[in-house]
């Protein structure tokens, strides 16, 4: 288990690196939910998404112990620029296993952050053989996205700072996405800790839709299918993070894409913010189950902002 | 001359019905520039822009004095929003002449806000006609989008929140864009009174570029063309407002449009924040002139985020 300490301890390691992100409420989307909501803005941190954190808190102690010489992790989304980023501020070697079909843009990203990206093919095999491959060459730890409880500790900072700077009158609820587990994790813990009276959901993409059935069974779960424009969103559950989960999220909600587009294109809209698609998820979820929100005060983590403008669902 | 004292009562006015607008900086676009800049986000303003001051201040004064029973103006841009915004707050009914061929998406937004649209012929005689006949008809009195002091004084708050907030030192230069010169003049008038070390810029689109003739000459001159991106920012200097420009601002620099793009969308991709084409005149200027910038402290007014997701340039 994760204890208060450690989290708190995450946060301190992690915050010459990171942003203390603001915090902004729109009176348009508050007056159409009847809720009053509170969006924790991690698009605006660096590298564009709350995965800076957890890759830090887990580069920063792996910097620190020299327990290998270089950092390996496989991800072709915001993980792999997170952990570019953070070796790049300890001055490690960062290899990133990427699907030789990810986009141009997404390689170029990683390497912009000075981090060597190793293709593969574009199955979960390939991508495991490549760091086991890569660890072998050079003495690389491997960094997951969410199976670790340092990447784990450092997602639960993003709660941590919203709790202390508007958790008066506490928070209802607290609302995340959930792919992986990672961010949902951390922030149910730091949420127990801290505001133990406020309720985290977490909020899930009708087309990869694991987290929610493997909540109400206790085992890991496959999703029915994986078809969702919130490409976030669709790794699966840990045993690990499936354990949190269980422990301290009360509830998991679904929604369809067009739930997804239309909270996206509102936020966009409204809020004059660029949220990517996975990051839009928890509003849909209060747009589409109003009764469970209306009158309640909801904290939500806005996960991120990277999105290719040359490729918007509207 | 607008006094000082306008400006501060104009802001004393308007602020319970505006946001005090954040500032934002991004490390990256500092560093690609050379450059310290500091981006007052007027896109976040009530009504998406920076004219909701302006309007306010106008009609707020048009309340109180009982000079006229209805609001009345001409725009098919943010101005139609900020007055139809600004009578709903004292309930007074607001007639904006739109030409029949603006987006059904502005006409909506300001009906949106409860007031009537009134369709005109798409000329300028066939608008200026329409709201005579309004004034006519309803007894309304005309809110002049720039060539008002009431609605200068009001856009000059938002270089007031910005002076008072990050002046410290001082800004070496201001820079907004420049269509019919109202924010040009009242962040000019406001910095002249408030840091009177920090030099004020206008930046005009190459495709409508009679501000910076006019400047030069001094006298009301045509752009020699009018073809640009930044629809916000076709509208000519009048007396009132070259005057005030002659006297307060030290330059006015024009860019293309294809940098105007591209300006934008480094801020949509590094800061990820909405702006509209007219609102990156000004980070275009400090990309395409470096050398006059480099090692500088700048504040810029971001002053609007209202584009249609529909029609993007990229």
């Amino acid at each position: 288990m994760i204890s208060l300490d450690t989290i708190l301890a995450a946060h301190d390691r992690i915050r010459p690196h990171i942003h203390h992100t603001p915090v902004l409420t729109n009176h348009t989307i508050d007056e159409q939910t009847g809720a009053s909501l509170f969006f924790k803005c991690e698009n605006f941190q660096k590298i564009g998404a709350f995965k800076a954190r957890g890759g830090l808190n887990a580069v920063l102690q792996v910097a620190d112990s020299r327990e290998g010489k270089a950092i390996a992790t496989h991800s072709s989304g915001n993980h792999a620029q997170a952990v570019a980023y953070a070796a790049r501020q300890v001055a490690m070697p960062a290899y990133i296993v990427m699907p030789r079909t990810a986009p141009q843009v997404k390689k170029e990203a990683v390497r912009g952050y000075g981090a060597e990206v190793v293709e593969c093919e574009p199955t979960q095999a390939a991508r495991e053989a490549g760091v086991q491959a890569v660890m072998a060459q050079t003495g690389a730890v491997l960094v997951h996205p969410y199976d670790d409880d340092r990447v784990i500790a450092g997602q639960a900072t993003a709660a941590v700072e919203l709790i202390a700077d508007y958790n008066n009158p506490p928070f209802d609820l607290i609302l995340t996405p959930v792919g992986g587990g990672g961010l949902l994790s951390g922030t149910a813990l730091a949420t127990h800790y801290l505001s133990p009276t406020t309720r985290v959901i977490g909020c899930e993409p009708a087309g990869a839709a694991d987290a929610v059935l493997s909540f109400e069974s206790g085992r890991l779960e496959s999703a029915p299918y994986i078809d969702t424009i919130a490409d976030g969103l669709t790794a699966r559950l840990s045993e690990r993070t499936l354990g949190y989960i269980r422990q301290h999220v009360s509830q998991i909600l679904t929604v369809p894409d067009a739930d997804i587009v239309a909270a996206m294109r509102l936020v966009w809209e409204r809020m004059k913010i660029i949220i990517e698609p996975s990051c839009a998820v928890p509003l849909a979820v209060v747009l589409r189950y109003p009764d469970l929100f209306r009158g309640k005060k909801i904290g939500i983590i806005l996960t991120g902002g990277n999105v290719d403008l040359g490729k918007l669902p509207f």
